[in-house]
C-alpha cells in the first residue's frame, strides 16, 4: 500500500462472480485456514496482554504483561475466523472484498489480520515481520501514544470506526452503491443489532441494484452476549430469528459451531462448505441480473454465525464460566500480572495456539499462513475502497454561471433558491453518472431540488414499483428512506469508498445524526494525520426546511442547533455556510462539491425569496465569506458608521435589510453599515479556525466599538461564542432563535423570536447612544407596527400586507463614495 | 378533566380483561361507529380548511377558507377509523386504553376525536358544542396563536409529540411498564416504521411482563405513502411483512379495507370482527398469565391496518389520483380558496360526510355519536395516564445520610462514587417497588450501580433466560437494551404516564438521543404553560463513563458535548450537575428524584476517586451550587485573592486541587482561591436561568478582575458562553476537552488536553501579572514535569507514580480567617 503512486487514477480490482463446485477443503487449505485463525487469535491475545516476550521465547512473567489491561477479546476470535475463511474464497474465486467490522471491540483482531496478510508491515514499516516488530505490534495496542483498541482510521482495510455501534450495514450499503465488482462482508454484532440504526439498516437491500451495485453479505455474529447481558437475538430462538431475517428480505443461512468442544477442523469444514453455498447463491443472483432474468428483488443471502463469545479463551477462570459468556467481553484474565496463577493461565492460553507452528524464529508467519493472504490489493486490508481517497476522482462540475438568477433590481425577483440549485445539481448528475448521489429521508421534492433533479435521474428503489409511482426506478442517483441514520450511513460509506454526495434534510431533525457526525468528524480528524489515508470528498449537508419556515409544522420542527453541534468539532474539519440567495447558494455548492475532508453544513431556504447579488457579486461575496453590502449601507467613505447591522442566513438577511431600509428612510443622518455573513467560520479568529480572520480585518468590517445588531439564523449564543474575544464584542447584540417558535406565518414567527425588522430597528435605537430619547416616537411606532402585524396574523392567518408584499427598494443610497471592505483570504475557492 | 381535584391521589381506572363472544355489530353500533368516523373526518377537514361557516349552513365561498392551508390529511382518516372502533371495545369490555399516535401528522384527527368524546370542550371551554365552538376549533388549527398541526401537549389524551418520528412504540412500552390494567393502542405510521428507533422498538415485547405490565397493541397503519414516496413496508409483499412481524415476536393480524370503493359499512363490520378476535387473543394471554399458565413469551397480537392514504378525500383532483397516493399527504386541495372549481370540490368533499346527520343545528354531535364516547376517564382523550402528573406520586426517598462516605482526612479515601449512589438507589428501589425504574443500554454494571442495585432488584427480560444468566428475571426494576433510543423512549413513556426513573449511559453516546431530548424539552416547555397538564417527574441522566476516563476505549468514546446541546434548551427546563465526589453525588440525586418537569444531566465518574466533602459540607455545597472551598484556598480574609482556580467536574476538581497544592507549597505568598462548581447553571446570570446568580454574588466569588483559571469537564466554549457578560470574563481562562483525546492513561489524557495540574499552574503563572518572569524556574519545572509524566506513560503504559499516587495534603492552609463565600438561593433543595 505504501507504493500507491500519487496523482494517478487508481483502478480498483475487478471481481469475477464465478460459481464454484462444492468440494471439500483440501488438507492443505484446511491447515492454512486453521493456522491463520490460530495466528490471528494469538496476535490478538498478545496485543491485549503483552509488553514483551511476544513469541514466548522465555517463560512468561509479570514483567512481560501490560500493567493496565485494556481491550476486548470477546468478539475477536469470531472476526478472525470469518476473515480467514473469506481469504480462501477471495483466492479461489478471485473476488474483491471489503470487510466491515460491526463489533467495534474487534480492534485487535483486525490489526492481527492486517499484519498477517502483510498490509500492516507495508503501511507501518517498523511493525515488521520480526520479533521486534511483533513486540511493537503488541505494545502499541491500547497504549498511550499507540493505537486505539477499536477498529479505527489507523487500521488498514477499515472504513468503519468501531466506537459507537449501529452503522456497519449502512456503511456496507453505502460502499456497495456503484461498486458492482465489490462484495462487502458486513459483520454485524448481535449487540449492535439491537440499536435502532442497525435494525432498520437491513432494509438497505431494497435499494441495491443487483446489476449496477455491489453485494452486501451481512454476517450476524451471534455470540450471544454484550458487556453484561445476553443479546436479544440470541434469546428469541432460531425460528423467530430466521423469520426476522426473511422479513428483512434475506435468505438466512444458519451456522452454529464451536460449542461443547467441537473440533475446530470440523467447524472449519462445515463453515467453508456453507460459505461456498452462500457465494454460489450470490453468484447465481449476479448471473441472473446480468442475463436480465431477475424478475423480482433478490432475497440476498445472509449468514447467522453462532459461535461462542470469547471462543478459545480459558473456558473457566476462578470457577466462573468465561468462554461463551459475557465475562469474556473485555479482558478475561484481569489479574494476569498480579497473580502468578493467572500469569500461568495466560501463558497456557497463549501456548494453546501453538505459536511455534505459526511463526518462525524471527516472528514471521509461516508459509501455510502466508499463502492464505490474497495477492496485492485483493487483500481485504489493502482493498483500495477502504482508502477511498485513492479512488476518488474530482467531480466534473458544470459552470454555475449557466444558472444565474437575473433580476432587474435587487430584491425584486422572488425565487426558490434550492430549485435553482436543483437545476445545477441535475447537470452535476448528468456529468457524473457513477460517482455522485443525493441521499435524503423524503425531502428531495419537498426541498425543491425536484423537479429539476428528476429531469436527470430517478430515485433508486428495488421494492415493488407500481404504475402510480413517479420518478422511481431500479437505478437512479437519488436514494430516499425515512431514516436519517441510513441516509447518513449510506453517504458516509459512499464517501469513504471514494465517491461524492450530499444529504438533504430538515434542519431540526438532522440532530438525529448528531452522534454519527461526531464519529465521522473524528474519523476525518485522525485520518488527516495518517499519511497513507488519502483525502475523501467532504460530507455535505443541505438543510433547507429550516427553523424559520416551518409553516406546515411549527415548533416541533424547529431547531437550529445542529450548527452549534458541528462547531464543537475540530476547526480543521468543519465549515458552515448560510447563503442568502440563489446565486450565492450556487457558489457555495460548487465549493462544497470540490472540497475534501470537511463536514460542510449549508443552510438555505426553499421558499420563494428575494435575490440580492448578481453572479459576480455572489462569487466575490462567497470568496470573501463575509463583507459589507455597500448598496444596503448608508455610510460615508472614510467615516465610521454609527451602527452595523449584520445578518447571516436568508430570513435574517431579509429582516436586516428591511430594518436598514426603515432606518435609511426615517433617520436620514444615521450612518448604517450592512454586513452579510455567508461563511460563519469567518467570524472566528484566524488562530481558531482556518477560515478565521484577523482582528484587524474584523475591526475594519464590524468596527471596534459601534453597536452591532446581529440578525442570526440560529441560537444567539453561537455568535457570541464565535466573537467573544473581538474588540467590539461587548457591543454585539444578537437576535436569533430563542425557542419561542410555534406559530405558523413567517413574519409572526420572526416576531415571536424578536428577529423581525421592527425589533431590529428598536435595537438600533436602543444601542446607538442618544437615539432612543431623540427618537422615542419612532421607537413607539416600531412597537405599534409589531403589535399591528401580530394582531393581523392572528386574525387573518396570514402576514400583514405591508410585510408580505414588502420589496427591497433599490434606489441609490443617500451617501456615496463608500468603498467595499471585505475579508480576504480563506480557502473558499469559488 | 377540568374537575380533577388538586393534591389528591388519583386512582386510575381498572381494566377487566374480559373475553367477548364474537357477535356481529348491531345496526345501532355500526351506525355509531360510522357516524363517529364521518364526524371525525368532517372535523379534520374543517380544521385544515375552514375559517368560517363550520356547519356549512351557507354555501361555501373563498372567504370561509383559510388563506394559508397548513396541515396534513393523509393519515387522519385511518386514525379516526381506529379511534372509533376502539371506543366500541372500551365500552363493551370496560377497558382502559391509551391511544398513541405515531403518525405525527395526524394532529387534526386527534383533536377531532377529543372534541367528539367531549374531553376537548371540558378542557378548553370556549371550544364547546356550538357553532361558535366548532368555528374556533377549526380556526385555531395550525393558525398563528392557535394549536400546532401535530399531536402535541395541547392535545388531550396524548403523551406523544408528533414532530420527529420513530418513538411511538417505545413510548407505548414505557407507558405499559407497571400499568397492568392499561392497553396501549400504538398506531405506527408506515413512514415512521422506516426509522431506526422504530425498527428496533418492536423488540420492546421482550421486556414486557404479561402479568405486571400493561399490553401494547401495535397497529401498523400501512397507508402506503410518505410525503413523496411509497413506504418500504408497503412494497415488500404481505408474506415478507408478516414474516417480519413474526420475527419481531408478534402474531400479525392482517386487515385490508377501503380499496376499490368497498362499502364503508362492510369495512367496519370486518374490522370490528378482527378487533374482537385480537382483543380476545390478548385476553387469553392475560388470563394465562394470571393463571400461571404462560410457559413462554407470548407472541402478542399486532394489526397490519392497510387502508388508503387520504381515505374519503376526492379520489382524483385535476386528473391526478389523490386518494390512495402520496398526493393526499398534506392538503389535497391546495387551491381551495383561489379556484372556484376547487372551492366546489371542497364543499362537496365536506358534504360527502353528511354533516347534517352528524351534528345538530347548534353544532353538537348527535346522540348516535355521543353514545360511542366511553364514560369519564375511560375516554381515550381523558385517560389519566395521558396526563401523568395526575397520577404521579412523590417517591419515598430514603435518607442519603445513611450512605455517607466517611474519611479521616480530605482526599485520603478513594471511592467509586457511583457505587455509593447505587447503594442509595437500591434503597429507593426497595421503597418504591412499582413506580421507579432504571433504564440503560448495558451500563448498570459497568457504571458501578451494580452490584448494589442488584441486591434490591433484577433486570427485567422476557426472552429466554438461561442458567448462566445473572440478575435477570421476568420482573425487575432495571431494563437494559443496547439502544439508547429505546432507553430514552421507554423512560419518557414511563415519566409521561406519571412515574419516575433515570437513564444511565455513556456520556459520548448519549448524543444518540440528542434529537429526542429536543422533543422532550419542547414537550416540557409547552406543558408548563398548559394549566391542565400536571407536572411530571424530571428526565434524569446519569452520565458516568465520561470523557476523561475512557481508558478501555479512547477517542471514539470521548465527547462531552451533550451538556452544550442541553444548554441550548429553554432555561426553565434544563439543569446540569457535576458533583465532584460521592457525598455531593448523593445530594444531587436526592434533588433530581424529587424534582419535576426538568431535564437533569448529572455527570459523575465511576472510577475510584478521592472524597473531599463530608456530609454537611456536601449538603451545603449542593444547596449553593457553587462556592469557595476554603480548605483548599490560601487567601487572607478581607483581602482579594491573587488568582482564582475554579473547577467543575470530578477530574477537573482533582487536577485543580493538585495545582492549588503545588502553588501553596511553591509560592507561599500567592493568595489562591479555590472555587468548585457543581450546579453549572449557577454560572449564568439570574436573568438568564432560574439558578443563575446576580453579578454581585458572582463577583464576590470569582472577583471582578483577577485571573480565573477554570478547569472544566467539557468544551471550553461553554464556560465562556455562560459567563461572557460577567465582569471578570476577559480574565477567565478555561481548560477543558479540546478534541485531542485518544490516549489510554488518565493523566496522559488530561495532559493531551491541557487540563493537567502542571498546565494549570503554568496558567496561573502566566496570567497573574509578574509571576511568569519572577518564577520562570517554576514555569520550566512544570513543563519538565509534564514531559516527564508524558514520557513515563508512553513508556510504561501507566501514569507516573508521582501523579498516580498523589493524595491531597490536608494540612492547614497558610492563611487563616477566611470566611466562606457561597452563592445563595436557587431551588436546589437538598
Amino acid at each position: 500500500m505504501v507504493n500507491y503512486p500519487k496523482n494517478v487514477t487508481y483502478e480498483h480490482p475487478k471481481t469475477t462472480w464465478r460459481q464454484k463446485e462444492p468440494t471439500p477443503l483440501s488438507d492443505e487449505m484446511l491447515n492454512s485456514v486453521e493456522c491463520w485463525w490460530r495466528a490471528a487469535n494469538y496476535l490478538s491475545v498478545g496485543q491485549i496482554y503483552l509488553l514483551d516476550n511476544p513469541l514466548l521465547h522465555e517463560p512468561l512473567t509479570a514483567n512481560h504483561i501490560k500493567p493496565r489491561l485494556l481491550g476486548h477479546w470477546g468478539t475477536t476470535p469470531g472476526l478472525n475466523f470469518i476473515y480467514a475463511h473469506l481469504n480462501r474464497t477471495i483466492i479461489e474465486r478471485d473476488m474483491s472484498m471489503l470487510y466491515i467490522t460491526g463489533p467495534g471491540h474487534g480492534g485487535p483482531g483486525m490489526v492481527a489480520n492486517a499484519w498477517l496478510d502483510s498490509t500492516y508491515p507495508e503501511v507501518y514499516p517498523d511493525i515488521d515481520y520480526s520479533e521486534q516488530g511483533m513486540r511493537k505490534l503488541f505494545r502499541q495496542f491500547s497504549f498511550p501514544g499507540g493505537i486505539p483498541s477499536h477498529v479505527a482510521p489507523e487500521t488498514p482495510g477499515s472504513i468503519h470506526e468501531g466506537g459507537e455501534l449501529g452503522y456497519s450495514l449502512s456503511h456496507a450499503y453505502g460502499a456497495a452503491f456503484d461498486n458492482p465488482d465489490l462484495l462487502i462482508a458486513a459483520i454485524v454484532g448481535d449487540g449492535e443489532a439491537e440499536t435502532g440504526p442497525l435494525a432498520t439498516s437491513w432494509h438497505g437491500n431494497k435499494f441495491l441494484n443487483p446489476l449496477k451495485d455491489g453485494v452486501v453479505l451481512p454476517i450476524l455474529h451471534l455470540n450471544g452476549y454484550k458487556i453484561a447481558n445476553p443479546t436479544i437475538l440470541a434469546r428469541i430462538g432460531d425460528e423467530e430469528l430466521e423469520q426476522l431475517m426473511r422479513g428483512y428480505g434475506h435468505t438466512p443461512y444458519m451456522f452454529e459451531g464451536g460449542f461443547d468442544g467441537e473440533d475446530h477442523l470440523e467447524v472449519h469444514k462445515r463453515f467453508a462448505a456453507l460459505l461456498d453455498e452462500v457465494l454460489n447463491h450470490i453468484t447465481r443472483i449476479k448471473a441472473d441480473a446480468e442475463a436480465g432474468k431477475l424478475n423480482e428483488r433478490p432475497r440476498w443471502p445472509m449468514i447467522i454465525f453462532k459461535t461462542p463469545k470469547g471462543w478459545t479463551c480459558p473456558p473457566v477462570i476462578d470457577d466462573k464460566q468465561v468462554e461463551a459468556s459475557w465475562r469474556s467481553h473485555q479482558v478475561p484474565l484481569a489479574n494476569a500480572r498480579d497473580s502468578d496463577t493467572h500469569t500461568k493461565v495466560l501463558e497456557n492460553w497463549l501456548k494453546s495456539y501453538k505459536p511455534q507452528e505459526l511463526f518462525d524464529q524471527t516472528g514471521a508467519p509461516v508459509e501455510a499462513i502466508r499463502r492464505l493472504a490474497p495477492r496485492g490489493n485483493k487483500r481485504m486490508s489493502d482493498v483500495p475502497q477502504a482508502n477511498g481517497g485513492l479512488l476518488r476522482r474530482d467531480l466534473i462540475l458544470p459552470p454555475v454561471e449557466n444558472h444565474e438568477v437575473h433580476f432587474s433590481a435587487r430584491g425584486n425577483r422572488f425565487v426558490e433558491s434550492t430549485r435553482v440549485l436543483g437545476e445545477w445539481l441535475a447537470d452535476v448528475i448528468r456529468l457524473n453518472p457513477d460517482n455522485f448521489r443525493i441521499f435524503g429521508p423524503d425531502e428531495t421534492a419537498s426541498n425543491r431540488l425536484a423537479p429539476p433533479v428528476y429531469s436527470a435521474t430517478d430515485k433508486q428503489f428495488n421494492g415493488e414499483i407500481w404504475p402510480i409511482d413517479e420518478n422511481i426506478a431500479t437505478t437512479g442517483r437519488v436514494i430516499e428512506m425515512l431514516s436519517e441514520h441510513q441516509c447518513q450511513g449510506w453517504l458516509e460509506g459512499y464517501l469513504l469508498t471514494g465517491r461524492h454526495g450530499l444529504f438533504s434534510s430538515y434542519e431540526a431533525f438532522i440532530h438525529i445524526v448528531d452522534a454519527m457526525v461526531n464519529q465521522h468528524a473524528k474519523w476525518l480528524k485522525v485520518s488527516r494525520h495518517i499519511p497513507w489515508r488519502k483525502p475523501i470528498a467532504s460530507l455535505n449537508y443541505l438543510l433547507t426546511s429550516h427553523v424559520w419556515r416551518q409553516d406546515h409544522n411549527g415548533f416541533s420542527h424547529q431547531d437550529p442547533g445542529f450548527i452549534d453541534h458541528v462547531v464543537n468539532k475540530k476547526a480543521e474539519v468543519v465549515r458552515v455556510y448560510l447563503p442568502a440567495d440563489a446565486n450565492t447558494l450556487l457558489y457555495t455548492w460548487r465549493h462544497c462539491l470540490k472540497s475534501q475532508d470537511y463536514i460542510n453544513v449549508v443552510v438555505a431556504g426553499k421558499q420563494p425569496a428575494p435575490q440580492f447579488l448578481n453572479m459576480e457579486e455572489a462569487r466575490n461575496h462567497f470568496k470573501r465569506g463575509l463583507g459589507i453590502w455597500e448598496w444596503a449601507s448608508n455610510e460615508i467613505a472614510g467615516e465610521a458608521p454609527d451602527v452595523v447591522i449584520a445578518a447571516a442566513g436568508d430570513v435574517p438577511t431579509l429582516e436586516g435589510l428591511a430594518a436598514a431600509r426603515i432606518l435609511r428612510e426615517r433617520l436620514v443622518d444615521l450612518k448604517v453599515r450592512f454586513v452579510n455573513v455567508i461563511d460563519l467560520m469567518r467570524l472566528q479568529h484566524e488562530r481558531e479556525h482556518p477560515h478565521g480572520i484577523s482582528d484587524a480585518e474584523f475591526d475594519a468590517i464590524f468596527t471596534t466599538d459601534k453597536p452591532v445588531i446581529f440578525a442570526w439564523h440560529g441560537y444567539p449564543s453561537l455568535i457570541h461564542r464565535l466573537t467573544y474575544r473581538r474588540h467590539v464584542h461587548d457591543n454585539i447584540h444578537v437576535r436569533g432563535f430563542n425557542e419561542e417558535g410555534g406559530t405558523t406565518t413567517p413574519f409572526d414567527m420572526v416576531m415571536v423570536n424578536d428577529l423581525d425588522r421592527y425589533r431590529l430597528v428598536m435595537d438600533v435605537l436602543q444601542h446607538v447612544p442618544g437615539l432612543a430619547i431623540r427618537h422615542a416616537g419612532l421607537l413607539q411606532e416600531m412597537q405599534d407596527a409589531r403589535n399591528r402585524a401580530s394582531l393581523y396574523a392572528r386574525t387573518h392567518g396570514e402576514d400583514i400586507p405591508e410585510v408580505a408584499n414588502w420589496v427591497w427598494d433599490d434606489s441609490p443610497t443617500q451617501k456615496t463614495g463608500l468603498k467595499a471592505v471585505s475579508a480576504t483570504g480563506g480557502d473558499n475557492e469559488y
